[in-house]
């Protein structure tokens, strides 16, 4: 029955029993985290065999006859930059491989505006304002980013679509401080959405007063689907920028940190070839070049797209049953309620919970009380400022399958006694 | 006999008997090598064992417990910060372990002033004028990273106790727009000087009118000694500061790229506490985490100071004939003209080689005509200005032993012809 239609009478003999429920979980003194999109052993375990294709025996020659273990080769080897650009729907020629992290990539891309301005373009250090939409909910290591140079962040709400593009389009179109937007088009972060192609078109053509508006296209779950039958493939932003005449408007980001180690793996951004021109320009400067080994090791693992995807089928036997344990306990224990909603993905690393308005801090700080740590609530906005104090994001693939059930059972009763905290205050 | 000495008539004869050589040299229709510090391919077999410390049987775990697969630790596994601390004369807890290259972590402390601020100090992006002090001869990627952010470079001279600490402290006492020196105080590039203990120790305490000046300590030949019985060991610049009252003042930059990979070595940085507390809080914001399994595989094959010093023997072994060689060619070739003079280093990676005023871009053309390619002149100065036009780095490692005779014979016939051509004009 939904608690909209209990008398304050029912709410408070269910609150005190849910109270009673709380303390019990209390008691077990639980240590359990479903706070970030980390994979869990088991996964790191498929990719172990990376580790034997590189030892002291091997041939550590690249296919263009670089020598691996020495300097040289700014922009990834041959056969790196072929294997990430067969996830990334690019020409290999404008892809670079370079180090362990993708977010690190986009650092310095918002760096690289601030400082030296993109293709000529006044560097935004110059400018009184510099803004960026924020699809929402959102990834928070995004919003850290451009919160630390300053930037004044513009919260755009997701639909099933993406981001709300009449609400983007109204904003570029009049504001010339606005220089970018963060996108995880696939299976974003949290919320599992794919933008729909109309999205994309409209984010490669809508007309920006700001001439050096970027597309950060944070692919970062491209190849990451939970089912074999419904597996989701966002249009191509390069595709969609160049037909609509606007070539460098978008920089593309992919890892493989959650296709082998988290950390151990291999980022590239694939742009323009005007855009990654003055990105290896400067990256000349700032390095003398990336780890090739590691390059080489990935190779030999992963071989090409198709192997990528035989790998990712492992990955999904083991995250799947998580995910479909946190979508059934969701549905059992909350949705009579009528106090919450949450999306059910079909790839990427997290499901997206809406509680009642005011109840998602109320709603961690119980969990993390009884053990079990979440996402900071507010997390999925910037500045770690959720207006309604709703949303919580929910992190499943770490803790095993028996862990993640104990979990999943308190934040079930954190959630319906925060909401009914709420409705009786 | 000195060419000085020589009549007009004297050296007509012997640039032609000299153009005769050259073009027996161009004849050969050599390739050959001498522009860039690279260990040779005989070094980077010293190290395949360390690609065997790692496999898919391996404990993947540091001492601390992280599982070095998956994410988290920022500022490198304790194991690691031990070893770097060992070679850094540092305490393991103000170390921080990052990727692959300390050449990327000047980069983004350089960019960290420029865009944050150290500790509370303005950011330089705010200021009208920003300087930095450049020991010459000098580093040319140290150059091109202050030249990219628009920092205007002062040259400062060497001599054979480092930078000219009296011009250093009338510049720094008086503006307040010099914020950094670069520094490479043991085996310096290219000079191979070690910076005496009164240098360092005047670098520590001089007053400076900017309160954030800071020592970029690029101790990039720490462990790289050519002999046994002949190793330089520069005073700690870290002791000294906190001794002088100035705690903040310096960054201490090391790494293995010359020890085992260059490209998959490990590199740290060391620092004061709040130092290293500021770069913790940003470096959280730039990335997920650096490459543990390779700071594992580092640990596993070096060990501790003792096996880096065991295995920079085997270095010395390889590359001290090398050098040996340069200095005989040198000595050889060019001691009776008076026409130039070059450095005998005990360690480090390079060979410095002063001609006649402007001769050096004549002698790499000269050089590179016949096949050799040098390191650009003037690449040792800021803006690559060699208000002389005088020094040559040279590199000596790359090439087999073989072809680097070869390649200085090219290069003493290439010094002696630019002189007398010079002479003659």
């Amino acid at each position: 029955m939904s608690y909209a239609e209990l008398t304050h009478a029912e709410l408070a003999a269910l609150r005190e029993s849910l109270e009673q429920e709380y303390a019990r979980h209390c008691a077990k003194e639980l240590a359990l985290n479903m706070a970030r999109g980390k994979p869990a052993a088991a996964q790191l375990e498929l990719s172990l065999p990376l580790l034997d294709t590189v030892d002291a025996s091997s041939d550590l020659f690249a296919e263009d006859g670089t020598d691996c273990r020495n300097y040289g080769v700014m922009d990834g080897i041959p056969e790196a930059k072929r294997l990430m650009a067969s996830i990334m729907d690019h020409d290999p020629r404008n892809v670079c491989v370079f180090g362990n992290s993708s977010l690190n990539i986009m650092y310095d891309l918002v760096s690289h505006g601030f400082l030296h301005g993109y293709l000529g373009e006044k560097p935004w250090r110059e400018l009184k304002d510099v803004s960026w939409l924020c699809p929402v909910p959102g990834y928070d290591r995004h919003f850290a980013i451009t919160e630390l140079f300053g930037i004044k962040m513009i919260p755009v709400r997701m639909n099933e679509n993406g981001p709300d593009m009449d609400e983007i389009e109204a904003l570029v179109r009049e504001n010339d401080a606005i220089k970018g937007i963060w996108c995880v088009p696939q299976y974003s972060n949290p919320g599992g959405v794919t933008y729909s192609n109309d999205t994309v078109a409209r984010l490669a053509s809508m007309p920006c007063a700001a001439t050096d508006f970027r597309i950060f296209w944070d692919n970062a779950y491209c190849v990451h689907h939970l089912y074999d039958t419904r597996q989701a493939h966002v249009a191509d932003i390069a595709e969609a920028c160049e037909k609509a005449g606007n070539p460098n408007r978008y920089f593309k980001f992919a890892s493989t940190s959650k296709v082998t180690f988290p950390g151990a793996g291999i980022a590239a951004v694939a742009a323009s070839e005007e855009n990654i021109a003055q990105i290896k320009k400067r990256v000349s400067i700032q390095t003398v070049g990336y780890d090739k080994i590691n390059q080489l090791r990935h190779v030999r693992f992963l071989k090409d797209a198709q192997g990528i995807s035989e790998h990712m089928k492992k990955h999904a036997e083991i995250i799947r049953p998580k995910f479909e344990l946190v979508a059934r306990m969701l549905e059992e224990g909350l949705s009579d309620t009528g106090c919450a909603s949450w999306s059910n993905p079909d790839g990427g690393y997290f499901v997206s919970f809406d509680g009642l308005p005011n109840t998602a801090k109320r709603t961690v700080a119980l969990a993390k009380g009884a053990g079990v740590t979440m996402t900071g609530a507010g997390a999925t906005w910037p500045y770690k400022e959720d207006p309604e104090d709703s949303n919580i994001r929910i992190a499943p693939t770490l803790p095993p399958l028996e862990e993640l059930e104990q979990a999943m059972e308190v934040f079930v009763c954190c959630v319906k006694l925060a909401a009914i905290e709420s409705l009786l205050a």
